[in-house]
């Protein structure tokens, strides 16, 4: 999940403007429901203790739970009780930690929210078993709702299923990072297929089984799925964007390192589409080359930003969050429906 | 799942006699419906092709579903329809096989089912991705129970919430598998702990859940399920013993590479235990020393024949068994209860 990485790579900044307050406020309102659900299923009692603390390392490492504050807040956006859905927001952050954590062995990264990933600390093989336990939990949250909410059992499997699915997903768009590594171009299609699969179905599922939890309509649930689905493509176009431009205490990584890692971003895939032979040359040169100097990378950067292609990519995130917030217009206002739309603005907000 | 490894990399021969024929037969027939199923659920239209190649090569490479024919035979002790449980019996094979992709990549295994593990055609990465995949996938097959069988919303949970337990068991057996190789010594308990989690439970599941989907009742659902289970502890004990007494050719890897690799067995613990000092110490020489030659395993191997602690292992395994068989001698006579005893007496014949 490189767009995960990056999220919690970077803090949401409260001071920056009265949006970003409110939504941290609520983030972290939701996540100490959240962390508290987890805490309970992580009971220090349980053995082997070395998986268990492997398995919890990143969920105490931080995040900002930003899909199971989806599942709450679509749950009460259709009137439902929160509490209801409270296990199933839980499970979501399951199985994106797990995720998570096979990912960083997958790319062999060391750090992540702030510290060493799982198989740094733990070893690859421990890593890999602390991945499936999350998943195998993330069932156990849901199933768990049967006794501690009012859901029927026809909506739990209906959870299940969708969570099912959206996994599924997950490892496809994963399969597919690692297979487009090895071309030289992919299309604006298969960049979107991809991140869909990665970042995006994730996002529209934590709103979905949110909506299903507080016993949305069909068209309820489909609605604010498509909300997070969209919200969720422009947030990875976005941080594309940032990677090129972000101030790079903020970033947590050095600007342009998108670009020695040969990442195929929308930018990028733009870039290439539209420089003349010479330009393409010059960005394939550098393009995942490990050994590319800061200036080379700088060089890269500079044509992109001047051939319209950040520009592009911005546009296109805009684009997104408008269709992802036309998506609750249906809705009558509400404070969820505010914390949703909020959500939304900090996407675009986040480019400066 | 070292259990699994080598159960699969021996045939049973159904030449030995009329009890391993018999079940030869038994296994290839609920093979069928399972490998139909399982068929349906790849497709060969999904993408990425090379993701769902992966998932799939463990499959198609062998395996006598002997986890599928135990969910398919309990149904049928019960009573039920063998066809309500037949999506079920797909995913016990599908959790059981993604855990062993996922463990010979901990192992650094090449070899698997006669072929090369997943890790080794594909890579790490995608072979982590696929694991995942059929974990999902084994999901996705209960769920699909809903549609395709008369089984209801809540006994699926059962089902969901056994499987779910089962893949967490593994899990710690696999952890604890890996932890436990930096101790010099492992007791009794920690052995069958051990082993019980990472082979017995998931038999016993597979048991249960066959009943579940014939709608057995409670008793008969906890009876039959521990017949798998002290079958699955016997089968492990059996085929720890298989490593130091066996032909190599039906063995598939070399007589006494269990010491060699450091395993901690049943016979190992005993061995230890009632060793001389001097003893002890020839064992240590050479237990998990990867440079150790032939000569000098083939010592330790005479060592622990002649300190009697075969001899105790083939009778912890014969006791198992007889234990697992009185589980079910509640059941009226039926060809279900003859294939699972013939199963029970299939583990303790291997051992010639």
């Amino acid at each position: 999940m490189v767009n995960s990485k990056r999220l919690s790579s970077r803090e949401i900044r409260s001071e920056e403007n009265p949006l970003t307050q409110n939504l941290s406020e609520a983030l972290a309102t939701a996540s100490k429901a959240v962390n508290h659900t987890l805490a309970e299923m992580f009971d220090d009692a349980l053995e082997p203790t070395k998986l268990y603390a492997a398995s919890k390392h990143l969920i105490t490492a931080g995040g900002k739970r930003l899909r199971p504050y989806l599942v709450l807040e679509a749950c009460k956006l259709v009137d439902g009780r929160p509490e209801d859905a409270l296990r199933v927001a839980a499970a979501v952050e399951l199985i994106h930690t797990f995720t998570l954590i096979h990912d960083d062995i997958m790319d062999s990264d060391d750090l992540r929210r702030g510290v060493p990933t799982v198989h740094t600390l733990w070893g690859t093989p421990i890593a890999i078993s602390a991945g499936d336990l999350l998943f195998a939990k993330a069932n156990e949250a849901i199933l768990s709702s049967l006794k501690a909410s009012k859901l029927s059992p026809r909506r739990i499997l209906k959870i299940i299923s969708l969570i099912t699915q959206a996994t599924i997903s997950i490892c496809e768009g994963q399969a597919l990072d690692i297979l487009y590594e090895e071309r030289a171009i992919i299309s604006k299609k298969e960049y979107f297929n991809t991140i869909a699969k990665k970042t995006a179905v994730l996002l529209e599922t934590s709103a979905k089984v949110g909506a299903i939890a507080g016993w949305g309509k069909a068209a309820q649930v489909r609605r604010v799925g498509r909300f997070a689905y969209y919200s969720g493509l422009a947030f990875q176009v976005i941080d594309d964007c940032l990677g090129l431009t972000a101030d790079e205490k903020i970033l947590g990584k050095p600007v342009g390192s998108d670009i020695r890692e040969g990442k195929r971003t929308l930018i990028m895939i733009h870039a290439l589409t539209h420089a003349t032979t010479d330009q393409r040359k010059q960005i394939y040169a550098v393009l995942g080359r490990a050994s590319s100097t800061p200036d080379e990378i700088d060089e890269v950067v500079q044509l992109v930003r001047s051939s319209g292609s950040l520009d592009y990519a911005f546009t296109q995130a805009e684009k997104l969050v408008v269709r992802a917030k036309r998506q609750l217009s249906p809705f009558p206002p509400s404070p969820s429906k505010e914390n949703l739309l909020n959500l939304a603005d900090y996407i675009i907000s986040r480019k400066y």
